[in-house]
C-alpha cells in the first residue's frame, strides 16, 4: 500500500479578512504550492478536496469547483467535502484515500469559510444548525449552550473546574500570541480570563473560540512523488474518523466524544503508536472544555483527569510530554469552520519540519496528531502524522 | 488493486414526496440493505458519502451524521460530498476510492434532496448559484437560460433544431411512463412536446426537467466481500470526473462540456472500453439539449451529429446499439439535485441484474454507463459498468 505524505501547506491568516472566498483560497493555495520545494505546478495535481460547512455568501452549489479554477487548477476533480466544523478533517482524510486508492499521486486538501460577511443572527443560524435540531435548536440551545452542559456534566462527575477551563484559554492565548497567522495574537492573564463576562454559564467569552475568515490548504503527494518533491516530506501515518449521535440526550456520556475516541484509535492503530508517542497536538477547542475533554479522549490524560492535565500546565508549549494546540487552537489561533481542519495540518507541516519561528517550535518534535470536530461531536476525523514513515 | 462492486441499491420514488430527509433517506438506504442478497447489516459498513447540493430545510451541517444515525449506520465515518447536481456522482466516485484504498470493505454511497418544502424564489436562487455567479447569475441569467444559449449555438453550429430536442423528450417520457420511480409517469405525444409554453427560447417546458424530492443509496463492496454478499455484483469497471471554468465565456466551446470528455475519456480508459460497448446510458438531460450534447461528449454520436442521433431514435429503449435514459432521465425520472447521481447507479444496478419490470429492461445489458452533471458542466463525474470485472 502506497505511504502518503504532505509536501506542502499554506493557509491565510485567520480572522476578519479582507478577501472574499476566491482571493482568500487562492492566497491558502499559492502559499502551499511555493511552500513545496522542488518545481511545482498546480496543473500536476489530480485530485482535489475542499471543506466547508457553508462557503459565506456568494455561491452555494459547485464552489469547489470555482476554487480549484481559481488556483491554476482549472479541470482537476474536485468537490466539497462538508462536515460542520470537521469538513477539512474529513477532506484531509478522502485526498489521503484517494493517493492510498492508486487512483491519484498528487492530491490537494483544503478548507474555507468566510463567516464575517454575515449577520450575527445568520452566524448562530450556521452554527446552531450543526448540531441536533428538533431537541437542542428549536428548543433555543445554542453550541456556547451545548458545550456548558457538557463542561457542568464533567465538574460534576470528575471535580473538574471552571479554573482548569481558564488554563486552557490562557496557554491558547499565549501560544496564539507567537502565532503571526492567528486572529488573536495577544496573551491574556488568569485573572482576565476567569472574570470574562458569561456566554453560557459556566462558559465565559474566554472559553469560546472566535468568529474567523479564513482558507487553508495542504499538498499530499504518494510516496515516491513525494521524495522527489521535498527531501522533508510530514508522512501521514494513520487517519482515523467517526460519526455520533447528533442530540447529546442519544449518547452515553456528555463528558467524552466516542467519535474522537474512535477515530483516535484507529488512528494511532494504523500508525502503530499510543498517546504517549505524540509531540504535539492540534484538537478542536471551539470551548475549553473541548480541549479539555479532547485530552482525555485522545489519550493524553486519564478519564476524569483533564481537569488535572491543564491545570498542571502539561500542554504548554514545550512543558510536558504533548504540546497541546501550540499554533493558538481554535480560540486564539481562530475556528474559520470549513478551514479548521486543514489548518490544523499546516501547522504541523511546518512544526514537523521544524521550520517555526516566533519561538513557537515545539522541540525536537517528531510525531504529530490533528483532531477535527463536527458540531457537538457528530463527526470527528484523527490524523498522525510523522517525520518518519510508519 | 482491489476491484469495486454494486451489491446493493435503493431509492424513493421521485417527485412530490410526503417525507422529510431523513424519512427519505432511510426509505433509500432500508431498500438498499434489503438488496444484498446475502444476510446483510448496516452494521457491515465501514464509510459512506453522501450527496446533497443543499439537503432543504431543517440542518445544515452535519447532516450526513444525521442520515447514518437514522438507518442503522451510528458511528461510520460519513461525510456530505456537494458538487451542485453532480453531488453523489463524486460520492459514488469517492466511495469506489474508499475501498480501492483498502481502507474499507463496504462502504455506502447516497444522495438526497428535499426540494419541494422551497419557495419557487428560493428554489431559483438554488438552481442560479450552481453556475457563474458575476457574470451569469446577477445579470439575470438562470439555468434554462444557460442551456437555451448552447441550445441556440449547437443549431447554429450544427444544424440541429429544436425538434430533435422533441425527439428526446418524447423518448424519455416514454421510458419514465414505464418506471414506477418516476416523477413523471405519462407519455407525451411530439405534437404536444413541440408545443409545449416557452421557458428560454428555444427550450420550453418539455425540455426542462421537474423540481424533484429523493433519496437514492447503492452499496458498494471490495471484490472478496462482494463475492460472499451476492451471485450477480454489479462491478464498477472505470470512473472518471473532471472539472471546468464556471462562467460559459471561459469555455472555448459552449456546445460541448469539456468535463465530461475528460470524464469519459479516463472512465473508458480504466474499464478498457469504448462507447461502442455501452448497452445503456444513463446521462445527464437536466435539459432536453444537455442529453443532446452528452450523446456527443460519451462518444454515441459523432461530433455534430446529437441532433441526427435523436431524430433517428437511437437512444430508444431496445431500439439502437445504446439505450439512452431507460429510467426516464432527468426529463422525466426527475432531478433531486445531489440524488441524481447515485439514483443513475440505482437504475444501471437493476439493468444489468436484468430485473427490471414493466417492460423497460434493456435486453441483454452488459454494460452500463452513468453521466452526472454539475451546474452547466463545471464538474462531471462519469461512471462504467459491467457485468463482468474489467
Amino acid at each position: 500500500m502506497v505511504n502518503v505524505a504532505m509536501v506542502g501547506a499554506g493557509q491565510t491568516k485567520y480572522g476578519n479578512h479582507p478577501l472574499g472566498l476566491k482571493g482568500m483560497w487562492a492566497e491558502a493555495a499559492e502559499q502551499a504550492f511555493a511552500s513545496v520545494d522542488g518545481d511545482f505546478e498546480p496543473r500536476q495535481v489530480d485530485e482535489a478536496f475542499i471543506g466547508s460547512l457553508a462557503f459565506g455568501g456568494a455561491q452555494l452549489g459547485n464552489t469547489a469547483a470555482l476554487l480549484t479554477e481559481h488556483s491554476g487548477m482549472n479541470g482537476v476533480p474536485v468537490r466539497r467535502v462538508e462536515n460542520a466544523c470537521a469538513s477539512s478533517g474529513y477532506a484531509l482524510r478522502d485526498a489521503w484515500m484517494a493517493i492510498k486508492s492508486g487512483q491519484a499521486d498528487v492530491v490537494v486538501a483544503g478548507g474555507i469559510e468566510k463567516m464575517n460577511d454575515l449577520t450575527p443572527e445568520r452566524k448562530r443560524y450556521w452554527l446552531g444548525v450543526s448540531g441536533d435540531t428538533e431537541w437542542e435548536r428549536l428548543a433555543g440551545l445554542t453550541f456556547p449552550g451545548t458545550y456548558a452542559l457538557m463542561a457542568r456534566r464533567h465538574f460534576h462527575e470528575h471535580g473538574s473546574s471552571h479554573d482548569d477551563l481558564v488554563h486552557i484559554s490562557v496557554k491558547n492565548h499565549l501560544h496564539g500570541s507567537l502565532n503571526p497567522k492567528a486572529h488573536i495574537q495577544k496573551e491574556v492573564s488568569f485573572e482576565k480570563a476567569a472574570s470574562g463576562f458569561m456566554v453560557a454559564d459556566p462558559l465565559t467569552l474566554y472559553d469560546c473560540c472566535p468568529t474567523s475568515d479564513g482558507a487553508s490548504c495542504v499538498v499530499l503527494a504518494a510516496d515516491h512523488v513525494a521524495r522527489q518533491l521535498t527531501d522533508t516530506p510530514v508522512w501521514i501515518n494513520g487517519s482515523g474518523a467517526a460519526s455520533d449521535h447528533l442530540a447529546l440526550h442519544d449518547r452515553p456520556s456528555i463528558t467524552r466524544l466516542a467519535a474522537t475516541q474512535k477515530a483516535s484509535k484507529q488512528a494511532y492503530e494504523q500508525a502503530g503508536i499510543t498517546a504517549d508517542d505524540i509531540d504535539l497536538a492540534e484538537v478542536h477547542d471551539c470551548f475549553t472544555i473541548a480541549e479539555l475533554m479532547a485530552t482525555e479522549d485522545l489519550g493524553f490524560a486519564a478519564r476524569g483527569q483533564g481537569g488535572v492535565f491543564a491545570r498542571d500546565g502539561a500542554g504548554r508549549l514545550n512543558e510536558g510530554a504533548v504540546t497541546v494546540n501550540a499554533s493558538g487552537g481554535l480560540k486564539s489561533k481562530g475556528h474559520p469552520l470549513g478551514a479548521t481542519g486543514t489548518g490544523q495540518a499546516v501547522e504541523v507541516f511546518h512544526q514537523l519540519r521544524h521550520e517555526v519561528t516566533h519561538g513557537r517550535q515545539v522541540r525536537d518534535a517528531e510525531v504529530a496528531l490533528t483532531h477535527n470536530v463536527g458540531g457537538s461531536g457528530a463527526t470527528c476525523a484523527v490524523h498522525v502524522f510523522g517525520r518518519e514513515v510508519a
